[in-house]
């Protein structure tokens, strides 16, 4: 390091890195006043210079190489986003020496046991806080709060889209089609908005959480997914009438008497006085339970340019601190919890399904149930014309057996429709 | 450090000092494994050798002194609590170069400055992550993660007792006696619960907040403090039917305008949809308003042996990995903040007073009011036999004008009490 000044070198400068221009201009005579860490962005990388006539023209280039290897560049912030060439960039930052901020989940995701690597073989930090959680302060708790926790399992709310989206259904009672367009009209969601909410977004994270929280080696494409498109305001009114909320969550949990951890995201049915329900809107949050600890929960925005520009400036005072320091961050080791498949794990289920309206279709109905030694446990029925809708919730029950009794309801002919199927959480 | 084990001496060895030994014996290899932080506990000194049968003999020691000073012992963990000897033996151990971790809240409130400058001077760390919020990551990302932060408010619910007080009144409609007695009952209050339900242990963290949050110098006895024991049945169901639930909250703001800070301990109504609204029975949440980071909210258990001892890990692992990396932590500067005084703060009221139940009263009432130029936003009147009560929310007002208010409103021949003046805080 350059006298006291730690130079920053940014690649990319969008939503998040234009944020963080921003409050490193505004801020660092006070985070220098508060923490002895002097922080200056030096270079910008970015696809096209004419476009970014917000930041000083003397700082932009078109090379990202130039700024990785510049030797008047200390720290390499990376906010390109995408898998290449973000993923070369950072290796070669590492390996010139040079500690890596990212907020990059996609590639944190995908290829974080490398970068990992990469980053203790040269003994410089890699952080990565703003990938999972925006602004929350999620990572550094888990990697060093909790390093001495045994923690049993995470449950997040990771993803704003779906959660605005739930949100607009459980407590207007639309439809999920007119909230996700109101979520488009407002810019929390995307044009194409599969990303959101078929849950790769929650896959990615809850993969990263996973690694850290019980160093399991699990990439995005790993993690069991289903989204929300086909929840339903009946769904949501039924789970209220029983005292749930429907959330999409992401969870990573350490399986009893096992060394491996499941991962999934899909929708599920939470009490409505658990800490998550009152997550509403855009939020995020993260429910750890552990031996010691008990329950926690970290909440915040999980999206946004400041939010996540926040937390990297966080991760980049701390980088600044151990060059200035001598001292280095913690190393995030490789794992060696394998990933335990979702069809052997257990959980209470809601079942929806639409039925012929005729006698001895519900006793049929629960021959199938109780053929695959899935007991319910209550059982509505409501009438539709010449239909009827039969809403269960069984028992705990094994995924594999509820899977198989979805299979010989489908081949009923009694059935015309088999509905939302919805995993009941943090309960029993 | 001798060879790659991190020694501890542990001074006190009760609640959290027990649970601390358990966890260690318990998770060291798995620490070792993850952060290659070996941890052993090698000296524990305690008032009484005879009554701890549950640790290793040949560990104790009645002699605390002996402890710090022992070159076999690497790290001081103190968890004996109050001012003095805990004071004078960290002193001792931070002069001595040892790094310290704290749980105890008293000190830290009060001699909080001192600590760290000798922390600082020694180049030592001085850690106290289980001082506030128990096993809430707390102190660290405030000082780590939200290093680059414009903080302008905390807000927490950092009294276990009074939470779980207010949660009984507000769900079952209990009195508060009888809510204490439950709590006494369960061994959530003590036999005298001045310090929880007069807000003098919510003051203690709020100091200590403030001065982490704001780098104010505040110790507790500055802090205004009132607590929850004139808090009614009536009160909690009044607010209800407002859409707010009343809990004791401690509040350190920036106040605009100014270099000052705002520290307080008070009942408050909190709008029903606010995140800390959903913070049930004994748990704690402090609730953080940053400039760019927006909303975040960290949740937890705020006492306990084991939550508390799983905080003092995370610190423990902390000091050790700086020990082996030859780093060091981050020092905690003394602050500038000033304390800016609770009259010129600014806020709505609630407030209820009962009143001879004859024509006039209510004229009378809101002249005093009007004389000191606070609005009412919305008034209603129960009448009680002979009586009336009238409950009040006021449009905002300045605290001093408020207080002036109830001075005016007591010397009325026609008003019998004045009741609860409640903050309302979070809206607006």
């Amino acid at each position: 390091v350059n006298g006291s000044s730690v130079r920053v070198g940014l690649l990319g400068c969008g939503n998040v890195g234009g944020a963080l221009v921003q409050l490193v201009a505004q801020e660092a005579p006070a985070i220098a006043q508060r923490t002895g860490v002097s922080l200056e962005v030096v270079r910008i990388a970015v696809r096209s210079a004419a476009k970014h006539a917000d930041v000083p023209a003397a700082l932009l280039t078109e090379d990202a190489g130039s700024v990785v290897h510049d030797p008047g560049v200390d720290v390499i912030v990376e906010v390109i986003g995408g898998l290449e060439p973000a993923r070369t960039l950072i290796l070669d930052a590492l390996k010139a020496g040079k500690p890596v901020i990212t907020a990059n989940k996609e590639l944190v995701a995908s290829a974080g046991a490398d970068l990992f690597a990469a980053a203790t073989a040269a003994g410089v930090d890699l952080l990565f806080e703003a990938a999972v959680g925006g602004g929350i302060p999620l990572i550094r708790p888990l990697r060093e709060s909790l390093a001495g926790e045994r923690i049993s399992r995470v449950i997040g709310i990771v993803n704003g889209t779906t959660n605005y989206i739930l949100t607009r259904m459980t407590e207007e009672g639309t439809t999920y089609a007119d909230a996700l367009a109101e979520a488009q009209r407002l810019g929390y969601a995307e044009a194409d908005p599969t990303a959101d909410v078929e849950g790769y977004d929650a896959a990615a994270k809850a993969a990263i959480l996973a690694s850290i929280a019980f160093g399991a080696s699990v990439v995005g494409a790993d993690v069991y997914r289903e989204g929300i498109s086909s929840v339903t305001p009946g769904d949501i009114a039924f789970a209220e009438r029983l005292g749930y909320v429907i959330k999409l969550l992401a969870i990573a949990e350490r399986v009893e008497g096992s060394r491996a951890v499941a991962v999934r995201v899909h929708p599920a049915m939470l009490p409505s006085t658990h800490p998550l329900a009152a997550v509403r809107d855009s939020f995020n949050a993260v429910f750890i339970e552990g031996d010691a600890v008990g329950e926690l929960m970290l909440y915040g925005r999980g999206a946004g340019g400041m939010p996540t520009a926040s937390a990297v400036l966080g991760d980049l005072i701390d980088a600044g601190h151990n060059l200035r320091s001598g001292g280095s961050g913690r190393s995030v080791l490789p794992g060696e919890a394998e990933l335990f498949p979702i069809e052997d794990l257990s959980s209470a289920f809601y079942l929806s399904i639409e039925v012929a309206d005729r006698p001895g279709v519900l006793a049929a109905v629960a021959g199938v149930f109780g053929d695959h030694r899935v007991s319910i446990r209550s059982m509505e029925q409501h009438g539709m014309r010449d239909e009827a809708r039969l809403v269960f919730i069984t028992h705990t029950a094994r995924e594999r057996d509820m899977q198989a009794t979805l299979d010989g309801l489908r081949k009923l002919d009694a059935v015309d429709r088999v509905g939302s199927l919805i995993r009941v959480v943090g309960s029993d």
